[in-house]
């Protein structure tokens, strides 16, 4: 694989999409598509896909279009989901407790290791196969056990105060739910930042979009 | 406000997110701003702020910038946020529970009426200040209440036999949480898919990247 030049963000933001939907025809038994058939099923342009994966070097043949499960294997290797990157997550609420329970971390590169808690009630009980570990342990967990990348299901208030100490005790990568958008005072960790109300907010607007072109 | 051209959905994806600084430079006290510090607190280009906003008809005066509320609110009706579209949750597992209990649905543009779960064990408990209502009275409940969107948080086999029928009883927009990719089927329907993990993934590639940058 070339790399021919930094792909921005909104192509890499691209890749999981495309990495699920040649899963499902993987799953299906599709061995090959074009571009043009590929970009129908995601609901973009074919030269859409044709530049995104240009960026990495290409992967399809002319006439042929492309292998599925050598693009899929591709995009995989791009993203990382081969790796095993260990994760904590913090914060045991409703949503922490969805995360543990239905998200595949292993197929996304991840591997979630612990969960934490400051809520005493929280602490012990059984959160999918994790037991629930007293926040006040988080320092000494990192320091032994060396996770890459935080969770965070907490507060606002309580990510502000906590996250920059997770940086110091050697976290690289934030999945934060939090409310509090980190990406401007740490440059150099990696954070994305989920806004759920962000998405709801551009329903509310494609709801109406669709009522008014009637 | 003059609408110049229908703006890409990319330009309205950033909208909740100016809409959400805007909130906190008001609550700062903050009355006006520049394109230029706006766009650094968000870490976007100036240009970019310009050009997005300058979709919707502007709302900015040179040598002066942007006025703070004036500018929140017009986005905000962009938005549709001063509505209070009726919408109905479909499945009260643990994300269902989490999006009950902690979305602020009414700053958003809706107003959950009612959740709905096939699981007897479910039905007639509290989910918030809602009572989980059978699914199989969903039908009787759309008919009579006209739903504008359902949210699904069920599996996507569910969602895939279900959703055909909530459009044919008035639904016009989905949040779905379901991993089912729904936008291909149902043109004319609003859809936010929300695929916790691609950003999960894409947190992968970043974490990669930083490391190799080094």
């Amino acid at each position: 694989m070339s790399k021919n030049s930094k792909p921005s963000l909104s192509v890499v933001r691209r890749l999981p999409r495309y990495y699920r939907f040649l899963g499902e025809l993987e799953a299906g038994g599709i061995q090959r598509i074009s571009s043009r058939e590929f970009a129908a099923m995601i609901g973009v342009t074919a030269s859409q896909v044709r530049q995104d994966l240009n960026c990495f070097g290409g992967f399809g043949q002319q006439g042929y279009g492309y292998n599925v499960a050598v693009l899929r294997e591709e995009i995989g290797k791009i993203l990382r989901v081969d790796r095993q990157r260990h994760a904590v997550l913090i914060g045991c609420g409703n949503m922490g407790l969805a995360l543990a329970i239905h998200m595949r971390f292993e197929d996304r590169g991840f591997k979630l290791c612990a969960i934490f808690d400051n809520d005493p009630a929280k602490v012990g009980i059984k959160a999918g196969e994790w037991a629930v570990r007293n926040a006040s342990s988080l320092e000494a967990y990192c320091k032994e056990n060396q996770p890459e990348v935080a969770i965070l299901c907490i507060p606002k208030e309580a990510a502000t105060s906590l996250c920059e100490n997770l940086v110091k005790w050697g976290i690289r990568g934030f999945w934060n739910f939090s409310h509090y958008d980190m990406s401007v005072r740490f440059k150099d960790i990696a954070v994305e930042n989920v806004h759920l109300g962000d998405s709801l907010m551009t329903l509310s607007y494609r709801v109406a979009d669709f009522e008014e072109d009637k």
